[in-house]
């Protein structure tokens, strides 16, 4: 950044000499929006609308059963799987795609267990995503396990010999701080446990390099930055290794070597397969499957150095424009931080309403953060120079004052 | 029936004195085709696309995350629980909807035997759905219970006090034959046991009376009979009674009393929303909401009356035409059938692949089983007709026997 705050012309610049220029086209966002929620929903894909068209019209209303044989139903979520892997540094057949992201953490939670039989104790960080609590505490429950909390700023310190699986959220979703894949892998393989990394505020945006870590697990969101829809269906990844004795203990018959033998017995299918449990959800799953074409072409470098430029240039004006009038609780540093930037204060709900009010689209978490995502597909250096416009304006009004905003009925 | 075999005009007469004259044209079914599989996978809804458009161009693309409240996403698994309700006699408000059949039935298997924490035995019967055997397999080993198969011909003969929980599906898959699900339910109390009802084979085509049969938990699928689409979510219902302590593992944040506060311990939600985990898939659960309509203004006597009359006729046209060339495995008495009609015989397969061939769609089930289903909203007694006339010309034509056919790759 050069010294003094950027004027929009220079946002402009930033724009248009992007290599990522025009991706954004592919999307179907509606005008005088400034979309800053991509961490929570991502923007619809433009060529969905027309899939679902067809997966309704065409698979379905005329292919009808035949379509699981002609449509390839039955490999979607292989095939869905195969356009994630690159994202994450995975090869092709090694995720799974189907079931919510709560069901996809605790069947690989379960099984991530199973593997350390002989150590009772799952380590999670007390920040961490809710559902990736309460569902560590149904798997712990449900298996006579331990839960044991870690120091969020050095979560290795708390393992030992005792501990099966250490549970951490890559980025956190409230602070857009991100942990050091690969070193806190190393730590937890030091002590013989295993991790499973939630990748839901990081898929997408944020390059993750799991074969490189020799990560064990990982699952991940695909609404979020990887623009599946409203609840479109999570992955997983298992590295290899651990593929050949993998036992998650949703045993459905899709997860079976031979489904359509229809025997009584269960046989585990092989490699990520045995990950699937129903039928896979083929209109979810052909969204996603158009959603990530989005993708094709854009390699993980670009992606990251947009996200960071987008996230420098709002942290850069927010300093400059802003003064303290906001705690920036999302590292400065780089190699720590996510795609988004989390602005503390009291108050910060009615922040985010009467920037909503303008058309600055960003969320509100409890207690007192404001949440800005930049999907670097979709946002432009631009919309971060008109968010903070509009921030500014906002405060100088005291917009964020008004009585109606006094009441906060946050969502998702 | 008359005697000697009715003529095709009697079939059309049948259909244009039908309470249900008309419903076919809410589907969007292809012509030249009679679709005798929607036991297996419903038809289109017409309307199912355009619902799709306007979730994906104006709910997602145009509203992007504010759909949450403004198209009521939040609660949307339950509105659709409330249009399934009166399908199966439960009231509005005791119906979740949202994960597969498969997740679905572990989430309920698991929560049933917690409610018999000194039982500990599941019963099942050993020509189940493979889905619900494999499940019920890993609930057992997750849990530690004894898995116990029962005689399908007196399922509660094998009943004792170390029953926690009896698991059946009320029409079998393979036969089409339906079990009394009151008499099992009161069977299943007498000893203090649990029933655990699969509705996949039931529900939308046969009436089901779970409050006036005293049951405790159903799971049922959606894209057979409730025409969903393919791997649309299921439905489970909990008595009103149980959920007070009903107590699933799958502890995500859409199940928690209030999700958006992102406390850090769990506490489920009131009534039957304590079943959800994960985000709810939006846009397979539109597909379903839409989906539903066609049965808006249907009585479930009329939908039966309907079903028998089409099974009647297509078991009456098998006898008189084709003799004893198949073995009619699915019960003649009214009050044991569901909706589908099942014939054996050696070469089944051919049989199934001669009769697409021609535009007749049902399916085989190994080893030697074609079945065939009559969906009563889009099935007509001409269908009935045209497919028994088909699968006379296939048998006489020994269509059947082509080399093709020698390998059996059936799918769903």
């Amino acid at each position: 950044m050069t010294s003094g705050p950027p004027d929009r012309d220079a946002a402009l610049e930033l724009d248009s000499s992007s290599p990522l220029a025009g991706r954004r086209d592919l999307f179907d966002l509606p005008a005088g929006i400034v979309y800053l929620d991509g961490n929570s929903l991502g923007a619809a894909p433009r060529n969905v609308s027309e899939r679902m068209r067809q997966v309704v019209d065409r698979e379905w209303g005329s292919g009808l059963i035949s379509s699981w044989n002609t449509a390839d139903w039955v490999n979607l979520g292989r095939r869905v799987g195969d356009k994630i892997a690159p994202l994450i540094g995975a090869a092709a057949g090694d995720v799974h795609v189907g079931d919510s992201t709560s069901v996809t953490l605790f069947k690989t939670l379960v099984a991530a267990a199973r593997l350390r039989p002989d150590r009772r104790v799952v380590v999670l960080e007390p920040t961490t995503f809710p559902t990736d609590a309460y569902v560590a505490a149904g798997v712990a429950r449900t298996l006579g396990l331990e839960l044991r909390w870690c120091d969020p700023a050095d979560p290795a310190r708390t393992l030992d010999d005792d501990v099966a699986v250490l549970a951490l959220t890559h980025v956190d979703f409230r602070s857009g701080a991100m942990y050091d894949l690969a070193r806190l892998t190393r730590e937890a393989h030091d002590v013989g446990a295993l991790v499973q990394w939630d990748l839901c505020h990081s898929t997408g945006a944020v390059p993750v390099d799991l074969s490189g870590a020799d990560a064990d697990i990982a699952v991940g969101c695909t609404y979020k930055y990887l623009n599946g829809g409203p609840g479109s269906p999570a992955f997983a990844w298992v590295h290899p290794r651990h593929q050949p004795t993998w036992d998650q203990p949703i045993t459905g018959w899709f997860g079976h070597a031979r489904p359509f033998d229809m025997d009584r017995a269960f046989e585990p299918a092989h490699g990520i397969t045995r990950m699937a449990s129903g039928t896979p959800p083929v209109l979810a799953l052909s969204a996603l499957d158009a959603a990530l074409d989005v993708f094709h072409g854009v390699s993980m470098e670009e992606l990251r150095a947009a996200s960071l430029s987008l996230t420098d240039l709002f942290i850069d004006l927010v300093d400059t424009r802003l003064g303290d009038t906001f705690d920036v609780i999302t590292p400065r540093e780089h190699d720590r931080r996510g795609s988004q930037v989390s602005l503390r204060r009291d108050g910060a709900y009615g922040v985010v309403q009467a920037l909503i009010e303008r058309g600055v689209v960003g969320d509100f978490r409890t207690p007192d953060v404001a949440r800005f995502g930049f999907a670097p597909l979709y946002v432009s250096h631009a919309d971060v120079f008109d968010a903070v416009d509009h921030l500014v304006a906002v405060m100088e009004g005291e917009e964020h004052l008004r009585p109606a905003y006094a009441v906060r009925n946050p969502v998702t």
